[in-house]
């Protein structure tokens, strides 16, 4: 495993001993999610082996341990990671892209990628010999963590919005999970849940919450770059809620560079919906050198896994976006639906509408020009359209049943 | 590739030269779908050594191609196999039994494991030039289908009964399928698809109507094979609707000790609801010599995907099955429900019914003495519970929501 030299605070810079802060920077108060696990990259340079991951032979996130600030034999046995990337070369084509990836995290055992920041979690929930978790989400990662915990024989509370769409709660609730569908926001649920863990001393899973969501969501990017044999993308593109993913995507292409295996890491760009984009609107502040926080704000659009006002992870997503020269994009609820559509027709990858963003910015940012011509890009798909039917049905007609006669069928195929 | 030797009729044996039979069977006019691809598995036992899969380095179905009937080069990208296989240990000891394994094929490209099926009979449509596929199918045959058709660019289309669940037809209609509602049964639907294939030349993936679905189903055994090291279990439990996929893992299994790999296959039982029974009261028939079919009668469950009164692979799967000397079991749809909510709750695999129903099988074999304490089982899980949410919510509360609120949420904890 890769031995974390220390836990540093985003927020203030302090440094801790590994494991030894758990809840809040003790300096700054900063929560234990804005800590940043360190590695000693210069060591790794040395000792990594480019072949390192395939010779564990294991077919998850796991066998990024390399990497990662804990043994595997704590993972529970679900297979998180180890998801297909798909190269589309017609779509490249037609987009005037040198090459595009589909990366389809919707093939994670709950179906979304929150299952790579929960793995590492859990794992070290098991380490660390914590008896109850409690996570607080839009779904996803509630879901996620319901399905580990289940997985792992350990309880579990979660927070979630009331209005979440009813296949996550069947989920959640098919997993055992104590449920608590909170009359408000996601944002609400969220405070709730803060407040639960310190009172319960539950392992507090929610992003943001905890620094090994980042080390999970990280391995997202290692195999892309293991695929790719590190001849990395241009631009890699994902979805920003919390943030907690865009940032992890971000570091783990960093790292690849840091260690010495690839040359240089894609720009990262974080697309938000127009409706909900408090990140993209701290990383503007960022870059004229105002402060990030405070961040919240409203938070309306479809894409109910990126309805999020109070983003927790802001800050962490902003710097780590900004190392690697990327930035963020904004898109409509219009445009998100129509990429559902196009994502799903071209590459046979059937995304939520949070999923489905990546491809709704990717197709805003070549008009813009920031994404130039012959450009090789990788797009995330965070989360399975099967997470939230009703929102793949707002873009497309439902057909008209028909009486069972080859007449009937005729008429449709001759028109 | 394997390199067919024969396709043979499976109504009244005569063998035709690979690829010459397309439609029916020229002798005794039983469909193309009953005819059964031939190896020689002499000279592959000579032949392939224990080590070829792993070595293509394919992860998907395609690593098995030495065993399938065309070169991977006509896949479609999408990653259809390469599902885990989690062992269970805790609930095996409990159940008495020495080992349980759940192979998790809602890991496939559009969550089921019609996906096998599906990603070889397309290569057979790419490799014979034809240019449109159909597909009838109580829903996920049919999504599996139009997913892979929008990968592949080829246009498809879909006939479903009306009353496919609404998850279902949100994904069929996200991937560009010219979809066709039924008024009627799955039965009516089926029949209309093989009509429309006749009068429109169209391709046709439906179950019992293509004997490569069968070829592609079988690799849900060899993977399970490969995995456990050829020391195969003693039962393996599956659903069965049409019969297509439960005579394809029998097929797998014992090619595994065909080639030499496997010492003995497993007893495989087919698991029906008790309402849509039709294979397994064929079974029964043919065990006391009676001919297997006609097979057709009602279709009452809640497990839509094996609700189907007139299964078209039936006499395959009664054959398949008794080779195995393995047999067929139904449970009711209150068992199924049960079902689901352990499998999930005990293991993270959130289940479709028809999915759930192999552990709903295997309670009712423990309890009859079939399955005996210390055998070693695995369950294959055919379909994600998110395919059909409302079929999970049958077997649990929703909880209420709460203000947010600590004393709420204590109230809760604390009982
Ligand atoms: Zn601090
Ligand atoms: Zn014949």
């Amino acid at each position: 495993m890769g031995e974390p030299i220390a836990f540093r605070c985003l927020t203030c810079g302090r440094e801790y001993a590994p494991w030894t802060v758990d809840h809040v920077c003790p300096r700054c108060g900063a929560v234990a999610g804005a800590l940043d696990v360190l590695y000693d990259y210069r060591a790794l340079r040395r000792r990594l082996d480019p072949r390192a991951f395939a010779a564990g032979r294991r077919f998850s996130l796991w066998r990024y341990e390399p990497l990662l600030p804990l043994a595997a034999e704590y993972g529970v046995p679900l297979r998180a990671g180890w998801t297909p990337l798909y190269a589309c070369p017609t779509l490249a084509a037609e987009l005037g892209l040198g090459s595009l990836w589909v990366k389809d995290d919707t093939a994670n055992p709950t179906a979304s990628c929150k299952d790579r920041g929960t793995a590492v979690t859990i794992a070290a929930a098991r380490m660390l010999g914590r008896g109850a978790l409690v996570c607080a989400s839009t779904g996803n990662a509630a879901t996620s963590t319901a399905g580990f915990c289940a997985a792992a024989g350990i309880p579990c509370s979660i927070f979630v919005p009331q209005a979440a769409p009813r296949a996550k709660l069947a989920q959640l609730l098919a997993f055992g999970a104590t449920v608590f569908p909170v009359e408000g926001t996601y944002d609400e649920a969220y405070g709730l849940a803060v407040q639960a863990a310190d009172r319960f001393r539950w392992y507090n899973r929610s992003d943001g919450q905890n620094p090994m969501v980042v080390e999970g969501n990280k391995t997202g990017a290692l195999e892309v770059g293991e695929e790719l044999h590190c001849d990395l993308p241009d631009f890699a593109l994902v979805a920003a809620g919390d943030g907690a993913v865009v940032a992890g995507i971000a570091k783990g292409f960093q790292e690849l560079v840091k260690v010495g295996l690839a040359e240089r890491a894609p720009r990262v760009y974080g697309v938000q919906a127009a409706g909900a984009a408090a990140i993209a609107h701290a990383f503007a502040r960022y870059r004229e050198g105002k402060p990030v926080l405070p961040a919240a704000e409203g938070a309306e659009t479809i894409a109910d896994s990126i309805r999020v006002g109070n983003p927790q992870d802001a800050l962490r997503a902003v710097l780590a976006v900004a190392e690697t020269d990327g930035g963020f994009v904004t898109v409509t609820d219009e445009e998100i639906v129509a990429a559902g559509q196009e994502l799903a027709r071209r590459t046979g990858v059937f995304a939520e509408p949070s999923g489905a963003a990546p491809y709704a910015g990717l197709l805003r940012l070549l008009r813009e020009g920031t994404i130039p011509p012959g450009s090789r890009v990788v797009l995330f798909v965070t989360g399975s359209g099967l997470k939230d039917p009703e929102g793949a049905l707002r873009g497309v007609e439902m057909p008209r049943a028909i009486p069972p006669t080859l007449a009937a069928v005729a008429k449709v195929v001759e028109g």
